[in-house]
Parts: C-alpha cells; structure tokens; sequence
C-alpha cells in the first residue's frame, strides 16, 4: 500500500516540452514547474562541468527492502556520475521514513547493510561521499521543531502525497509523520546546505516547501541573508522501467529485478515477464509498454538506443527478447553482483562506513544546529 | 492572541465533586476524566509521602516573560513542595514551544535567565532538580520522530487547543509546530520517564496523548513492558487568581502582578485593580470575583483563610483590601525578591545553572534515545 515518494524516484521521468522561462523559481513561471526545473536542471548540469565544487547534494532512499534495475539507472548511476564530476554527495539512509505508511520497519538492520552494498559497489566512494542514517543524527532532527514553526497546517495538507494517502486510506490512518515528512526532509537537506536535490517531478512539491521553509529561516532569523540555500531540484531523467508484470517497477508490487538478484533469479523473472503476442519487436513505449520496457532495460545495460536492439531481434518475438535482456542485465551487473557479494559478506566494514559517515553527518549537522540556535537566539 | 497552554497551567483550579472509580485510566471511568484525574492524584499524593523516590516529575514553562503571583501559587509553590518531598523534578524551559503561537521569539535569553532566577529564588535546588530548555537537548527532539509515527493527523486536529487556533485564527494561520506540540510535549515527558506531571485540567487532552504515545510504543517496540511509563497527571489545585482588570491573569493581558516587581510597582498595579460598589468585603468568588481573586491572593500570602480577612475588613472597604492585598504580597515577596535580585544580577550563574542542567537532561536522554533506537532496531 506505499505510496509515499523516497527520496528520490526513479519512475517518473521528465517530460521533453520546451522551458519557457529562464528563472528558477516556479512560481515565476506560470503554471508549468515543471519545466521550468528542467530548464534549471540544463543550466545547473553545464554549472557542474564548470565548477562543481560550489553545489552539495542530498538524496537517499528508504531502507524498505533491496534495489532494483529501476534504482540502479534512475538514481544510483547519476548519483555516481555527479561523484565522479567533483559535486560532494550526502546520501541519507532515511531510516525513521519507513514508518511513514507502516507501522514497523521489518528488517531495518539488513536493508541498511544492502543499501551500503548496493552503493559501494555502485561507485559511490565513501572517503568522498557521505553515507549516514536519520536515526543517528539527532542535530538534524532537532531541526524539524523551528522548521515547523515556519510551515502552516494547511501547506503541510496540501502536500499531494498526504493528500493521496488520505484519499485512499482516510485520515484516521495518515500518522503525523506521514503528514509532516515533507518537514523532516526540509530538515534532511538543510542540515548539510544541499543547494541540489536529485528528484523526479513528482517530488517538486516537497521541494517547494524546502526552498519556502529556507526563504523564511533566511527572513526571520538570518536579516534575508543566505544563511540556508533555497535548493534546486536537479530533475533526473529517469528511465521508465516496468516492472515483471507491466505495472511500475516497485518493491511493494514484488516485480522488481534486484541488484542483489542472481544470474539464475533474474533470468527465471525476466521469462516470466509480461510482454504481448505481437512476434516483430518494436519501440513503441506509448502502444507497447511492456516490450518497450524490456528492451529499454537491455538497452541501458548495453549502452545502445532500444530502437536498435528491437531491429536486431526483429520478428525473433518474445522470447528472443527476453533472452537479450536476461543476457544484457546479467552481463552489466555482474562486476556490480561481484563487488557486492563481496562487500555484503563484511558486514562490519559496512557498518564501519556508516558510523564514518554517521559522524561526518553529525559534526556538520551539530554545526549548522549551532548557527541556527544562535540566530534564533537560544544560545544561553 | 495566545491561547496556547504553558506546560503547566495555574488558571484551571480542579472542581470538587466526589470521584466515582478508583481506576487510573480515563477511559474506563465514564463521562469525567477530570473526577478520575482528581481521585488519581489523592492517591498519588499519599504515596509521594510513603516513597517519593518512585516518581520522577517533568514540569516547566515557555519563556515568554516575566512569571506572576499566579504561577507562583499555581506552579512554582508545587515545584519546590514536591522538591522538598523528595520527588526527583525535571523542570524545562519550552524555549521553542514560544513559536507555536508567534513568529518570532522575543527577548528569549533574558526570558530565560528570569525563569530561573524566579525558579532558584522560590527553592529550587539545582543540585536536585534538573532545569534545562528544549533547544540544548538534540536527543529528546530527535524523538518528536519515532513518536510522530504512532499518532494520526485526526488525532494531532482533536487538540482543543488547536481546534480553538484554528476557530480564532482560521487554519492557514496554524503553525505545523502548534499542529505537533502535543508530540512534542511527549518527548519532554518521555525522554526523561516522567511519570508525573502536574498539569491543570484543561490540559488533560495532552497529557492522554502522551499517555498514548507511551503505550503504543510499549506494545510495538517493547513487546508490551513498560519501557515508558505512562504517565499520571497530578491535578494542581491552581487557585483562581485574576489579573487586575478582573479577566483571566496572563502576561500577553498585561494584568499580572509579577515576581519581578517592584513592591511600588505591585502597589500601583493593585490599586488598579478592578473590584466593586460594594462596601462591605465578603468572600464569594462566584458572585464577587474582583474582590474574592484580592482575598485569595492576600490569603494565599498569608497563609490564612480568604473568609478571615474579609471578616477582619468588613465594611472599610475596596482601598482597604488592596492595602491589606499590597502588604501581603509585598511582605510574601519581599524574600524572594531579595533572592531574586542576588541571582538576576549574575547571569553567569545562573547560565552555568542552565548548562549543568542541559547536561544532565542531554545524558538522560541519549540513554533513553540509545535504548529507544535499539529497541526499534536502528542500532547498525
């Protein structure tokens, strides 16, 4: 029943409309927010090349359970690659976020323990990157009580994933942290002065408030200086990936291709794989989902455009295509499957990343918690 | 404009009927959670005299000014009874509970150095009480999230006192702190295993969240131990003061008569004081409530009975109640003051106070925050 957004979601893409206008900030632009953060995103990607030095950013993921195909090309690589260009990354292992829309977080030990394989294998360099748990910051915690105080109740109920929740389940089951996340993750990015957030449009929202919760602290307790970035969504194109049985890709829906999954595992789901009774394989994404979602996937493993590899299997069918995809994903990930196996058979050099992380993570937060008390004037 | 309950409250004196169950818990009395609460507290009140070790006490107040002759009889004068009693008491200062209802905190520090003058000058001990403010102590805000997730949103808009912000001011006015200080005040409670907590009646409501809150976590993450205590309300027989244009005695009215005040200042303000045609003084705070509020603050000050002095005045007359009130109130004060004075003039002292005691809570609750973490498994 989740439908709370991680961090960052893979399975929204952009859409491809020209930008109109070249501010930053939406509501500027008349109604399409839209497309002006993906006007931004361009101008910040070019920033990157330039001087990535003057950009910090914040994501992460929820501990809920193992990535997928869909978290490895829609967030894990770009998160690699801006790490590679030189920007400083937090990745935040955003343990209390599970209890958004269940009532206890199964397994939490362990999912963490994959998420920092999955990352280390992935490239993320943890003497660069900083990997870290909210549960293990409290200075960043702390910092929800005056952001609260910053936001209305009626901006906290318009958040449309709260609003969702409250259509679906009623609002006698939407707990106060499923309400007021949206804070907690203003909390999350500002702690460390992220100026960039990898999201997926569906999360400009909650961006939204971040960057009115920023403007405001700046406002009232900083004289309208900059104390706090107001930060830029970096909206990634993500690619959209199905899932096994044609529905989005998602670990609730159980039709995932895991990072952690085998060879064997990945080829039994990938035939399984819901296709159609067309024989020619074509790129269709719009009139055939499904089969334009696997050879999406083969192509991204391989590097090469769907449209090609479709002309290669031609009227091969289904089957055929499976096997290019089952061939594919199991040849890209295996230098992946390798390091990570490794990696998930030590656990304590795991945890030793985390607690590196968990501290770098705490001095900046218990820095940044310090000016803030100061500005508000309760240092006594 | 403020409607928000302090802490703990000195206007709602607890009603007299006969209590009708011996239980502990509300819920399973009936109609009146308030007879329940004061028949819980009879008991209790008899225990703290057997084994006052058993309780811990967590009390306190937002610094929004100077406190008045009605916390003193309403709060403080239980503080240090209990104190004395032996009961271990926390006493916060909610510095970040002032934004609920207000931008902006004004003059926090000096707010802050006057509350514990007024707390060391009335008996406070230090070395046994615990003073502290929220903003020092990360690990009990960082519990404002693990709680958030065990209470609704329709529970969070059943406060009366957000229903009533929201009736006065209209929703987009209500603050997300306002919305969440209930889960907040839980953590206060909480972080230290309070399981006392004097409260007047009207805020009851929050006391049954925390209560809750305690239990909810006990059967989730505690295999149903007593992990928190689920705390108790000791009902303060809060005498009815009123301030001196006969309405409610608030500092945001400006018609308090303060612990801070000089004793020509206390009697300009009394001879101001609203009172009535009538001659003859008589004791009848239903029919008189200007003139009974004058007695009961003398009686308080004296230690007599409020009927007494109205007997020994007669028919001499409005003036000569708020003689006999001013001389009470200033001979009452005059040690205090003087102490008050001593203290307020080293405010180095009286930080190292607050630092001492924001260390104590801050070991209390990274033992609690440690323990709460491992028992919901975000120990990695």
């Amino acid at each position: 029943m989740t439908t709370t957004a991680p961090i960052t979601s893979p399975t929204q893409p952009a859409s491809n409309s020209a930008a109109p206008a070249s501010t930053t900030d939406p509501a500027d632009t008349g109604p399409d927010p839209v497309t002006a953060a993906q006007r931004r995103t361009t101008e910040i990607e070019e920033q990157i090349r330039v001087a990535p030095g003057q950009f910090r950013i914040l994501t992460g993921d929820r501990p809920t359970g193992p990535l997928h195909v869909g978290h490895y090309f829609g967030t894990l690589a770009g998160r690699v690659r801006l790490q590679r260009a030189g920007v400083p990354v937090f990745v935040l292992i955003a343990d209390y976020q599970v209890l958004t829309d269940r009532d206890v977080a199964d397994n939490l030990a362990g999912h963490v323990d994959g998420l920092i394989a999955d990352y280390l294998a992935a490239g993320l360099d943890p003497a660069v990157s900083t990997i870290f748990a909210h549960s293990a910051v409290s200075a960043l915690n702390q910092l929800m009580l005056p952001f609260l105080s910053l936001v209305s109740v009626a901006e906290l109920g318009r958040n449309p994933t709260v609003k969702a929740e409250i259509a679906a389940a009623g609002q006698p089951a939407v707990s106060g942290l499923m309400l007021t996340y949206p804070v907690h993750q203003a909390a999350d990015i500002l702690f460390c002065r992220a100026n960039l957030v990898p999201v997926g449009q569906d999360q400009l929202p909650h961006l939204e408030l971040t960057r009115a919760i920023a403007r405001r602290f700046n406002d009232r307790y900083a004289g309208g200086s900059a104390f706090f970035p107001v930060p830029d969504a970096l909206l990634s194109a993500a690619p959209n990936l199905l899932g096994t049985d044609g529905r989005k890709m998602s670990k609730s829906r159980g039709n995932t291709i895991n990072l952690s999954d085998s060879p064997d595992e990945t080829a039994r789901l990938l035939r399984r794989a819901r296709t159609d009774a067309v024989r020619e394989i074509s790129y269709d994404p719009a009139g055939r989902p499904e089969v334009s979602s696997l050879l999406l996937l083969a192509a991204l493993c391989q590097g090469r455009a769907p449209a090609e590899i479709a002309a290669e299997i031609g009227s091969r069918g289904a089957a055929e295509l499976k096997r290019a995809a089952i061939e594919s994903v199991n040849e890209f990930l295996r230098p992946h499957r390798a390091r990570r196996a490794e990696l998930i058979a030590d656990r304590g050099y795991l945890r030793s990343v985390l607690r590196a992380g968990n501290a770098v993570a705490a001095e900046v937060a218990d820095q940044t918690l310090g000016e803030v008390r100061a500005l508000m004037g309760t240092t006594y």
